[in-house]
């Protein structure tokens, strides 16, 4: 019987004692010069395979620079994807650097689809015996929840977890979310509440948790009370500042519970980092402090 | 100027003489016997391999047998991303082949995401420089409309579509897709009517499509008045029946409008097909009759 993905997340936590997690986002335009192939003009599969290069090498150095800083990284499929067959074998890759060295993986793919199709995502991103067996993974509720079954059974079977997206931030983000009364975000959290009571562990956390963005403060915390045993995954969080405690505006009182992501302001420099191991080091020890556990 | 993906669609359409379309979704568990890799009980990397080329070959047959019966066939992501890195380069392999046998290509992604990252999804699947550079892509609105305009840009410059979930008939689809007054569905066709308008052809046919359910016969025709414009595209249309007015509730005057998958129910037979390119290639013909533009 695999430890519940909601116990595994807390050791994490309380191991590292910080709720920050890195996000692996390999944005081309900003990796430092040193990583990238100099035929920059090149084109087609022989140029992706370069840059697929270049991103498992920075990779590299960013998951040595922050693996005993904190508990996750999130790589964000995206970017993987847009470097085709090349991309996903740097995914692979990347996730198995970061499982070797102890950190727990949330795919950041926000996945959505039916019975058969849902399997195969399920298959494809959690399974143990697929090609990535990743810890955890976000999810899209539109097309409803019964499309988390698949995903919940490997959750239970396999100690993982999934985030769904309950609240984001983007400027068209309240067009659904807010919707109707009750807004459609808290109907979301309402059922993922009723989902996730069955997959609580020991430490109190459910492994259905949920997105919630780091700007809707007064959110969070009715959100917090709609769902009080799972994760909140807060994305978007920049290095420079933000408000620590809207980020963390849904923690719970025994610290725990959120779970603050930051991609390109621990990855990437103002300007071009001389040494990108120690900056990147420096700038995750700030993230990491910024949101430690009390 | 590439020739706007709702133009494109309505030649494909108009050639062939049916909106049927077919679904490449390469279920491993109905794929006969004789493409599959005799050694069922390996695991790994090698297995994924061996799986991914059983599924390059049984696509290969699916396409020489309907490349001139349907305007488009419809790959669902999920059941290559669970073969992993080999996966996506059956993915890759598919799509090319159905690209050089005329085919339009409608990536069944789903994907959903903001600002950068929905970037990056429109150059992994759409850019006609990236790994794939396919005709249309499913997407996902929950977190708003505001998340399409990466995929619009290139629908403009490239001659691309786009098909939002507006409307799904699983069992929980309701809860979130009616919610409201008006329901949900309805704002999101609204906000993709007027992102449409401007994406319009000289067939009155526009680059921003809709998945719209088939069992959702009154909502279909609701949903048509809201969007004259827009494709639907209706999924999960069994070969067997299935109500083919309610299938092509939402079709318009012109007889254009409605695009109809079937995926299973053309790929596979009831019991495992002795001549596979010949019974596909009939149970397509069914399907694309079925389906005839009047």
């Amino acid at each position: 019987m695999t430890r519940p993905f909601g116990d595994r997340m807390a050791d994490a936590v309380r191991r590292t004692g910080t709720c920050a997690v890195v996000g692996l986002d390999p944005h081309l335009d900003r990796i430092p010069a040193g990583f990238l192939p100099p035929d920059a003009d090149t084109t087609g599969p022989e140029r992706f395979q370069a840059l697929a290069k270049a991103v498992v090498d920075f990779n590299r150095v960013v998951i040595e620079a922050v693996h005993d800083l904190v508990p996750a990284v999130k790589p964000q499929f995206a970017f993987y994807e847009a470097l085709g067959v090349h991309g996903w074998a740097a995914l692979e890759q990347t996730c198995r650097m970061a499982k070797d060295a102890g950190l727990l993986v949330i795919a950041d793919a926000k996945r959505g689809d039916i019975s058969s199709t849902a399997a195969a995502y399920a298959r494809a991103i959690l399974d143990p015996n697929g090609p990535l067996g990743l810890d955890s993974v976000t999810l899209n509720p539109w097309m409803g929840v019964d499309t988390l079954a698949p995903f919940l059974e490997i959750c239970r079977e396999h100690g993982r977890g999934v985030f769904v997206l309950v609240r984001t931030t983007n400027p068209g983000s309240a067009l659904l979310q807010h919707h109707g009364e009750p807004g459609a975000a808290e109907l979301v959290a309402d059922a993922l509440h009723t989902a996730g009571v069955s997959l609580v562990g020991q430490s109190g956390m459910s492994s259905v948790g949920a997105v919630v963005g780091a700007t809707a403060g007064n959110d969070a915390r009715e959100l917090r009370a709609r769902m009080p045993l799972a994760w909140f995954l807060v994305p978007g969080v920049g290095a420079q500042g933000g408000d620590v405690d809207t980020a963390m505006a849904g923690v719970r009182g025994d610290g725990l519970g959120c779970l603050i992501n930051s991609s390109r302001a621990v990855l990437f420099g103002a300007t071009e980092d001389a040494d990108p191991a120690a900056a990147i080091r420096a700038r995750a020890q700030a993230h990491a402090a910024r949101f430690a556990i009390s």
